[in-house]
């Protein structure tokens, strides 16, 4: 078993852990190992020290059982900071930066017991400008970004888990595009101490792993909450789902359209309450929306990077913060005047379903790595501030995954991701 | 007039530095002479490098004006991230720390030309165990917190302003203890991003200064809003002022709240339309709201201080963070509705006002410098994420400082400060 052990699901590793029956030692070995025979041509990590990590996994195998996440390798996502490792952000301007701290998000994780086996490659400080990070279903397609090698590692059986963070679509994308489960959390639902800022306004917090509990199970160890046996039951009961096709459903690939149709009959026939969910029709707007808040904030969060750095940084992110510094306080003010205001319209909307299932992405990873794709499908919600998850299940054009996606009520993260175990359960493994 | 450049507000500094009439070395000398002589015994900073100040003063006469605060010394309270000088916090944690990066306010004041001085004198992570500063009205007295040494250089003309941030009432407590005007954004109006992070539902940035043109001006430049000649002129018309005691009114000094009556009766009788604002009762509840959303959150953003650095942790800031991790996830939630719930209350019920006046702060700074003084008349307005502003004026026992404070609407800052102009020129100047 020991050389299969990196493919074990997080919450399965966890419980094996915790119940003597393999050692983090092996199962961190059995990572290296992975890694050591994948990254050649995946370009996942951005810092990796298998003798540290080793050594990590040796201290745990000695220890009590500290906590939820005991013995477990995890990723993080190089804009997230580790005292221990540097935290580069995909740009050069950073280049060997060694923060002072943790991350909160990493301490919890610590404090649980895990191991941080590295840090994964994030394109330019989690915008657009990709790394080197190739997808591991087709080596000449974008992993997606900004969480490239978070999406790439946990795709490839590198790592079980991987942290990773959303300002557009920079979880959903890449694990739809890598074929994983990622899940967002509703905006401030996690502390976003020493992870580096973008757009305030829409930064999150969110995991990349291969199976719904795994999230649930990082989710609970994070925030501290003591998870039952129930608690790790999916949702009984057929969930009420809105099939929502948004006002981009004419953007989506085909392949794309057909993997939602099929999910919602799918569901349906499984006993799920299925409908069509049509969003007031001035969401439309909400996009852009996000664009200009996006851009307006992302200008004073870099302003330091952009007046000392210019020519470091990418032409992408050099002309979005031009545009953001552009933008006046008025349009600003009622950009964020529309985002308040149909969050309260969203609330009401919604009470005829328990979640909705949408699109992940516009289809499957494009070719070539100069580029991670689009972001559409996720600005919207992101803006919402609503939680959400992508699993996978599907493919489409040249056999790639596709994800669908499943949208859940503001802070109501444990209900969606009970839900998404049932939707999970019914869509892939029945 | 060389040696008393160190007086001068902001603004009158900005316009005389833009004119031609003064140059920054002058006014940077002025602080650092100031400085020179009363630092022995205020302790505002945590660093300050003359040498360096001067050259960049030296640099902004030889340049072209740059923005609306060109040559203008700023002072940055020592949990905001400067690349070229230390960030410790206040804790022994991070003694000598050197941020990679200047925080987004840095930045944007450097854009518009500002030299920074140097670093205040902040509490430990801007929460309760109070560093060396004193209070310049009287050394004996707390200067408040955590924005200490902020609030007392401004006061004691070192500089002209300084940035600080407020959590419950780290700008307003300080400032009216020491006589000095300080603004407190909106929730979320300007970047954290290089900012410590404490508490993120209520973190908020805010200048400390001697006027509020001063305060405006600091804003307008953050903001990239160019300010026009009309844009500094005080309201027009009489402000329809709403008296708020707070639930909290039997807990303020004899002192502090004649002083509140006293310039209810001075605004009426300068044309103010003045009448008595009683809040919903159940209000009562928030400042112990804020209390528990502040301490399960920090106890999530300090985690990696807390979990390694626990004996270089105040006992009351330990105390703090191991509350925080005993607080159930449905009691912080709980909490959190109650919050939104009365955000949206207040809102409606304001409408019949323009601002609230209300106490600073339970009295005047207390004698010693062990700890801060009561932050209880802020909670609730930062937990409501409304901006406010601590005006001078009045004075209490022992003759030290009591300030008053104005509330405005959410996101409605340029109104507040507007609104304060008249209420300083009508209290202060008239």
């Amino acid at each position: 078993m020991h050389h299969d052990l990196n493919q074990l699901g997080l919450f399965e590793a966890a419980q094996a852990i915790r119940a003597g029956k393999i050692s983090s030692t092996d199962l961190v070995q059995a990572c290296l190992d992975r890694i050591a025979q994948r990254e050649p041509e995946l370009h996942a990590w951005a810092w990796l020290d298998p003798d540290a990590a080793l050594a990590a996994a040796r201290k745990a195998d000695q220890q009590a059982v500290r906590g939820a996440l005991h013995g477990i390798p995890l990723a993080v996502k190089d804009i997230i900071d580790t005292a221990d490792m540097p935290t580069e952000c995909g740009s050069p301007i950073y280049r060997g930066r060694r923060p002072s701290n943790d991350a909160a998000c990493v301490a919890m994780a610590r404090r649980n017991g895990a191991v941080v086996l590295g840090k994964t490659i994030t394109t330019e400080f989690a915008y657009f400008a990709p790394g080197p990070t190739a997808n591991p279903r087709n080596l000449a397609h974008t992993p997606g970004g900004s969480s490239s090698g978070s999406a790439a590692a946990v795709a490839d059986t590198l790592v079980p888990a991987a942290f990773g963070t959303q300002t557009a679509a920079s979880l959903i994308r890449p694990a739809s595009f890598c074929g994983v489960v990622a899940y967002k959390a509703t905006l401030g639902e996690f502390s976003l101490a020493g992870i580096k800022s973008f757009a305030a306004s829409f930064d999150t917090l969110g995991v990349i792993t291969r199976h719904v509990i795994d999230a649930q199970w990082m989710r609970w160890a994070m925030l501290g909450i003591q998870a039952t046996e129930a608690d790790t039951k999916p949702w009984e009961g057929a969930p009420r789902i809105g099939v929502c096709h948004t006002p981009w459903w004419q953007q989506a690939d085909p392949d794309c359209q057909a993997v939602i149709e099929a999910a919602a009959l799918q569901l349906a026939r499984k006993g799920a309450k299925v409908s069509q969910a049509t969003l007031p029709s001035h969401f439309s707007q909400l996009a852009d929306t996000h664009k200009l808040i996006m851009a307006y904030e992302a200008a004073q969060s870099l302003s330091f990077e952009h007046d000392r750095f210019a020519d470091k940084l990418s032409p992408q992110l050099l002309s979005l913060l031009e545009d953001g510094q552009q933008i006046s306080r008025a349009r600003y003010l009622a950009a964020q005047q529309l985002a308040a205001t149909a969050r309260h319209e969203f609330q009401a909307w919604k009470t005829d379903w328990d979640i909705l299932l949408t699109p992940s992405a516009v289809g499957t990873a494009p070719r070539g790595l100069h580029a991670t794709g689009d972001p559409l499908f996720s600005r919207m919600w992101t803006l919402l501030g609503v939680p959400s998850i992508t699993l996978p299940g599907y493919t489409g054009q040249l056999g790639l995954p596709i994800g669908v996606q499943l949208i859940g009520d503001f802070r109501e993260d444990d209900k969606l991701l009970a839900m998404a175990r049932w939707v999970e359960a019914k869509l892939i493994h029945d």
